[in-house]
């Protein structure tokens, strides 16, 4: 089995901590496929760096997906999510969705780490598009500098404050660390934490795992039923063809 | 692997429907351990054979749950499921919860299909404890007789009707097939419907697995610690003790 | 009239207090039915017990509601509620949802106390499951330890405190004082609190004796119709009948 | 115990229907003590005929209350309910919210009659501010003539009809008959139909019995506070001494 | 164009500081008519001003109208809006729900300053009965005394405080400033803050002008239609001509 | 006053409707400056077409704000809003946000009409994304053929079928028409329909003047702070250049 991991950040080194995470998880028997957005932002902060993410991403899933058999968004806002999963003929799974339903299955209420106070109305977005408000028992923001960016130790410790404040002043009952850039922290930080600890690729990945074996067809009713594009313009003939054979359901 | 798959009705032949659909989606690698409620309703169907059921499932899981490595709950209403993850030291995943996850990844809105008029209003709340009012197409109903469940040409006829209504007529993303009975009537219908049909044994059983596989702790810390029953009375001594024993979280 | 009170801890003790505040607010004329369950925690807490509770309550129904007008569940989580009020062929009130109504009709909204830290997300659900989480401006939980609980001095102290804190900083109109053993505290803090501060027992004993005055007659629509148990398997004798008897509509 | 029951109509027919109902819910030891709005509509029907009643109740309860334990607002959408609470030195109940709470108690959803398609969207706002639109199974509106208000016999056919729908298709586990002027009607039809009838009078008689019993004080925090109007202009005296008076909380 | 100002409380000189205010934003070629309620508070408090203030608006209204193209109600808690959006023939916009309606414009999340501490809960019903509640960030009380309001740089310091707190901590991405004494006020501390601060006068004037040129007709279908009040009793005859007369859609 | 009317579509016809309909209500002294997407689909129907059209108004609006004082956004499902509001020095206003703020101020509840089956979940989405689903009566789908677009006859008549059902049978108090295509339909339609009939382009228009007019600063705090895209790849140069100077805050 092979699952396309798309970076929406156009950053490698991001992607090669994504793919990492990936790898640990998956097992033998899966191929993590890691690909870059070929533009847009370096870092995605704002709500605009998500437009162009999400164009890219599409693009990107059009060149890479032959041979895959389901999509991992490797961005913390879910970047694309809905524009991806309409086009694709495979199945994808955001990697905060799939760290939101994780944290569901732990029962009662998660809190959520942050790692720039910017992004986190664009979370709480994130979360109330998934209808999971209600079950977010706080979130903190860990407000980073590049400084503390560059020092693990230093993310370790706010991280693990952070946690620890939401599961016994939060009464969280897990705890989802957001952030491409984070992917593989939680799991060596987990040892210091009362309640779930959980990362967003490892999760995604595994539930992206679980939809292929499920095997469901693409829908060809409803809202994510893909459509070729009407009259295109200025596009990439890649990505054009892409959403023209997948409208086709192959 | 072993999954343990607790019937919550005392009758097994419904276990046995349940743990083949169970198998044919678990793969090789997968040991599941079905077993039935020891007292209680023979199908489940009140509040009250709900309780019953619940209590019962708790001495189930304290008697088998040696060398299981996750719990699925193969009652659709979920029965229990808070009080099991409560006590097990294992990750514990409900039917239905495991459906609507997995439909929320299918993206927009999912409809459901009850099979007793009087189950509906049990069956939103269900959905409403998960958070997921909001996410939920429409719910129909298809009022069984005794007669309909001995016939499975009928139960797929009805089935097929509701599953494309709810998709043509209320916008449906994805279908949920509710009720440990018509375990794998989904997958033998899913050609006959636009979008994905979606049945609760086959994504516990795959969700189960993932939560395995993360290898979160037992939390420590907020409402699912396992704490020992205060002076206990008139009880299963299984229970008893393998409640005690989870809280020292072994 | 008379009322059956239903304790479902199986500590007598706890029993003897409800009963005593019953007493108190019920007046001439109206005989309190103290009843305490056979099987389960002597002290609820988790949500385990909660189950266990639920199901010795519904035999304790069985086996006392003879001759009474009408049940109150003294257990301040509203254990059992739905499964009682759907056998019961009388009214059956739960203590915190008729504290949670009293409240709504002070107007406004409600601050509640909660004497364990760990029973806070479970009233939460409480009040969620009666679609009233809006109307409460805030919960404060006071974590006691074993030597507060024996010492009322003290327990008194921290609750005025409390209650003027919901009242003063929260906005709250009315205080709702949670828990079987804090029955009648309330009511002696009440000249120390600037707002109605409101007690399960007494509202819940008031709630049953209006219900028992109304009349209505048991529902044979809806998901509180009485039901016998399917195939019933290892239950009270008692239970089983009366489930039958009840569905029968007496 | 004394009930002032305030009509806002400034029709005294209607008072006396309620006052009737009243009467026979309220048993011995009860005086009903009825008024009649002095200006404002004859029969409320808008939200302008609202305003000017709920100005209309204030100086009636100013003039009436003296000698009185608890006060009803006898018109069904709860007109003037927060202003009459806050300035009133005794409980106030509105009847419809005392209908919604004894609805509550009957478990599950309620269905609600009104009888006027005009008064829909105000009868959802009143839902709606007691917090309780998601325990609305549904609402059903008959939309009565002249003629039909004269005519008790077709008021039956039709709100028989009505309530047997909402019970049988709507899944409403109990069913509220809104409405001043039909006062008494639930009563006499409850026999006919499948759940429990609920008539706002004969419920808020009884919750103002049980507030008054609970004897809770009239709150010096919150905002219910009963404080003198500043600078008053153009008003009814008795009104004003009223609030002043209230506010010294005698 | 004519605008038609109307303070609910009786106090001139509050009548005049919106005027102006109203007057700085409407521009050449708008007149702005103020009027003062000729019975009331003189100050707009409680619940219970509120309902005098109402009644005394839609006299206002009656005896005003002729020759206005829309009304703005000045007043902050939007005393009486659903009234005399019903009875008028021309368009009416709130204050507050003039404010509240710009903020969802300024995108994101609005922050609220509130001028006494008794008035939060009803600006927060406010903000309800608009359906924004999930719309605001945070509510920030400044709880004034008499001296406070007669030196206007103490306000001036406890506003900027109080909207930077709002801004920097609570992620408001704008915030109103309520009450009809503080019009003009945001405008001269904007340059030190942040984010849009709102005034609810100016907001609602330029509404005001908006629906005056949209020009749509007067209901004649669903809760707003005028409609003559049935059988007027003790009431001033301008508001029931009025009334009678909007009726006929003139 | 220059308002810039931003069509994402990349289809001039389309622009060319919605101008029109801007400047018919715009009056003297405004002056629509109407710009068409360069890139895209040239009829926006996908969640696909949507992220498209967000990066195509981006770029656009980087190339054409100059001398403009707010921006208007010609697509009905207020596509790259966020994003828009965030980059931009001067308002945005959208015009699906633009009808549903207006629809509030005509109070109580509003209809929809959706001119394509597969819009209505996006639309849906829009209407909750401003957190504006409780006010929504209705939404009614017009399924349109090709054939039915060519035929504005055709299209008036299913438009006012619509809409009246809407006011009589859904109680909806206003009815907004959606789609860049319909715009002016609204206006022609009034005076046949009983309630206001709101289209999106006349009342984004006034909004954005109402808010040139208010002049609020760019914000410099919250989630609509304008900020450099960090290290970007493969963008349009005016694009990056004019997010630059945005965060500048010229």
């Amino acid at each position: 089995m092979r699952i396309l991991l798309i970076n929406g950040n156009t950053s490698p080194a991001t992607t090669e901590k994504g793919a990492a995470e990936a790898r640990r998880i998956a097992g033998p028997g899966v191929e993590i496929v890691p690909v870059t957005a070929d533009f847009g932002a370096g870092l995605i902060l704002t709500r605009a760096d998500n437009v162009l993410a999400a164009h890219a991403m599409m693009v990107a899933l059009a060149k890479h997906h032959k041979g895959c058999d389901a999509v991992v968004i490797a961005v913390s806002t879910d970047t694309g999510l809905g524009a991806l999963r309409e086009i694709s003929p495979i199945p994808v799974v955001g990697m905060t969705e799939a760290a939101l339903l994780t944290a569901c299955m732990m029962g009662g209420k998660f809190g959520m780490i942050v790692f720039d106070r910017r992004a986190e109305p664009v979370f709480r977005e994130v979360v109330a598009s998934h209808g999971l408000t209600d079950r977010m028992a706080a979130l903190k923001v860990i407000d980073m500098t590049v400084a503390d960016f560059a020092d693990p130790a230093r993310i370790a410790v706010l991280t693990v404050a952070a946690a620890k404040s939401l599961a016994s002043e939060h009464g969280a009952d897990s705890v989802i660390v957001t952030g491409g850039t984070m992917a593989g922290v939680a799991h060596k930080l987990q040892e210091q934490i009362p309640v779930p600890l959980i990362d967003g690729i490892s999760c995604a990945v595994l539930h992206a795992i679980t939809l292929a074996r499920l095997a469901f067809p693409k829908p060809s009713s409803g809202s994510f039923v893909a459509q070729p594009i009407e009259r295109p313009k200025g596009l990439d003939p890649d990505l054009v063809e892409f959403i023209g054979r997948a409208s086709n359901r192959e």
